[in-house]
Formats: structure tokens, sequence, C-alpha cells
């Protein structure tokens, strides 16, 4: 599906925790294979919108990649609850973490219908409902629907398009989280130490962040690694330095 | 100042970006010293709330220390524009990206006053208003007053008050920005292609993100460490590592 960068798209799905790049949530699903007492999965992944493009790229031998190459919707969670992140990357979150919101779809149907003088054609609109869970704790909710599911060796890239938006808490607006932009953040105080203390350690830790800008931030994010790079040039230089 | 880590405390406060530990802002004040054309000043510094106490901790040698000395009131921008925090990390902003809000101040005086009889003191009301400079491309600020400053050999510590709140921009809730709950995000991915990997360079990264989550970390980013730390054990153990 072809969700456009339009300031207007830009600015709604902002609005629910979701920027262009790579924006962090948790993920929630049903487990495809049932389990006694584990009805729902929840697992952190980013969710990336690139060249217009609203995809997962999901690593095989994951919970989340097997129960999406069968279930059809997932939601992506908007929290910064970090008990909520570490609990999910590591251990199964118990089922009283979840509630589940209806989602419908509504399809046009054509059915051959029999008259007395001929074979016509009857379009009836079809309504399929489906419960997806959610996270309770979570601060907003963004439904997904699955498109397109295409199968390389290691991992499995997966076209989604935005279904149904939810607000679960009033009090914040839906953190957006963006490895990207937090990594502007660090790179500024580890260059500021780098300026101040010349220690080549720092280096390390400023193109670790670089390279997360690069891979993950938006576009102002990406404005700013290029204020960055042309700064930490000026400080080598300063520093007599091959920049 | 006192300001109680209370439910009610820091929901209002996160409401405004800050939170207990260490919150990411972008600091703007007059400039102390005049400055031909740089009538402002601004720089990202990390707000402190720990054990009730709401302070800055500032390094000698910075504009933003030499400013706080003499100056009595500054604004916290909450912003997630990555140039903003690019170049005022590294460059002056110009004055065109400043407005200004004005901070009115009551304050009672006793005044002594002469009757014909005897000398009495009548209390006025003074009221002192002041124009604090703010950053326009922000979303929220809340500005701040000083209270005691201590000054050790390398650094400045100001307890601080808020005093006003505001919002610029309606569309956005005020992103709080905190590095120890960004360091939960980094370090849950980290550890799992470390799980997946055992290459041990991912330790380091790790560690890194332990220690930024103990350091400028909320109470719920701790105990996301403390799940992440259990973890952490249980892979070395499971790798047959000493823990």
């Amino acid at each position: 599906m072809v969700l456009e960068e339009t300031k207007e798209n830009l600015e709604k799905m902002k609005g629910y925790g979701i920027s262009e790049g790579i924006s962090e949530i948790i993920l929630t699903t049903k487990n495809a294979i049932d389990k006694p007492e584990k009805k729902y999965n929840a697992a952190p992944i980013g969710i990336i919108w690139k060249n217009n493009k609203l995809f997962l790229h999901l690593f095989k031998g994951t919970n989340t990649r097997r129960n999406l190459m069968t279930e059809e919707y997932f939601a992506a969670n908007i929290t910064d609850d970090a008990v909520l992140y570490a609990t999910s990357t590591f251990y199964d979150l118990e089922d009283e973490h979840f509630s589940t919101v209806l989602v419908e779809e509504k399809t046009a149907a054509n059915k051959p219908i029999a008259t007395s003088s001929k074979t016509a054609a009857e379009t009836t609109i079809e309504t399929a409902a489906e419960n997806i869970p959610i996270l309770k704790e979570a601060n907003r909710y963004v439904i997904f629907k699955c498109l397109s599911k295409t199968e390389s060796d290691d991992t499995t890239i997966i076209d989604i398009e935005p279904v149904l938006f939810g607000k679960i808490r009033d009090e914040d607006g839906g953190k957006l989280i963006n490895r990207g932009f937090n990594s502007v953040i660090d790179a500024c105080v580890h260059m500021t130490r780098y300026e101040k203390t010349k220690n080549p350690t720092y280096i390390d830790h400023i193109r670790h962040h670089f390279n997360l800008i690069h891979r993950c931030g938006r576009k102002r994010d990406k404005e700013g690694l290029a204020i960055l790079k042309k700064r930490l040039i000026e400080i080598e230089l300063e520093n007599g330095a091959e920049p």
C-alpha cells in the first residue's frame, strides 16, 4: 500500500506515534498456534515507513513472524512504559495485559443469483469482524492490516496499511519513539565530551549513533545528522587530525 | 525548592515534557553579557528531578552557566526537532528563532510610612515583569526560576522551580525525552542480538545503556532495567559463561 509522506499524512501518523523512518512500537497479535493459556503475543518491533511504503521486516524464528504468516491484522501499541518493553522483548506477557478492539471490514461481493429468465449478479456488502488484541497499558494504538508478504531466506517483508486508530489514555499525546531522533540527542552529548576531552573512545559512540540516525531517522533527524557531521569535521580540524 | 514526586506532580510535569530522573530540554536565557546581535542563548541540557529536588548541574565555561549566574529565569523548551538540538549544541541560534513570554512576579513588600503620630508599616504588592526568551519552534515550554546557586571547582548546582507552563503548538502533546527510557529500547535491541549471535561486542553497548538507565531513567525505566539485568544473567548462564 502506498502511504505518501505528505505533510498531512506525516502529521496524522505522528499524532498516533508513527513517523517516517523507523518507529518503535510493541506489536500485538493473536497467537496463530493455539497455546493453552496464551491467546495473545506481544513483542517490540519497528514499523518502517520509507519511500512512501509502510512495512515490517521480520526475522524467521520469531513468534511475531509466525503469527503474521497466518493472521491478517495486528496492533502497533505506542507506549513509553519501559517495563512493557523489557518484559515483552524477553518474556511472554500474560493475557491479563491485553484487551481487544473489534475491526470490521466491509467487502463488496458479486454473487450470482438465479432469476426466472437469466442468471444475473447481485452486489452484496459483507461484513467481517475480528477482535484484535491491544495492550491495556499502552497510550495509543494503530490497527494495521497485512497486505503482500514477501519471503526470502532469513526474513519476511510484509506491506501493511493502517485501518483503525485508537487512544487508550488521554493524558499523553502518544509518544513517538524514533531511535534516529534519540541518537541525535546522544550524539550531541558524546560530541560535546569528545570536543572537550579529545578522548577517541567517544568516536565509537558517535559513529554508532550516526549510523542509527541514518538508518532509523526522520527527514529532520537526517538534517540534524548533516549538521553534526559538519561539526565533527570542524572539531577534527581544530584538533589538527585528519578529518 | 521541594517538588515532591507525587503521582499528581509527576503527571502534571510529564504533560509538559519533564519527568523524574533527567529530562532533556533546550534551555534558553537572555545573554547576561551584551552581545551586539545576540540577545538570547540556547543550549541543550538535562533538568534533573531527584529525591524531590529539581535542579541543574552546570559545567563551568559554558554560556548557560555564565548567563544563569546573573539571570533569574530561564525557559526549558520541549521539542523533538533534531535540527534545533544539533544547531544549539554547537552553534549560536539566531535571534529570529526566539520569541519571549512575560513572567510576572508579585512580591509583598513592607514599606515604612510616616504618619503624624508614629512610624507605621504598610504592605504593598509590587509586580516585577520580565520577558523570557523561548524557542518559537518548540512544542511546549516551562519557565523556571533559579533559587539557590551552589558552586564547586568545576560545576554549579542551581535549584530551580517551575513558575509558568506554556504550549506553543497543539498537534503534539510535548515530547518527553529521557535518555534512560531511550536506553531501555536500545538495550532490548542489543540484548536480542547478543542472545542470537553471542558476539561480545554487544556487551559494551548493553553496559553503556544500563549505565544511562541508572543515571537518567524514571522509576519505571529502572524497573525495566531490573528485568533486563535478570535476563542478561539468564542469557550468560545459557551460554555457559560466568554471569
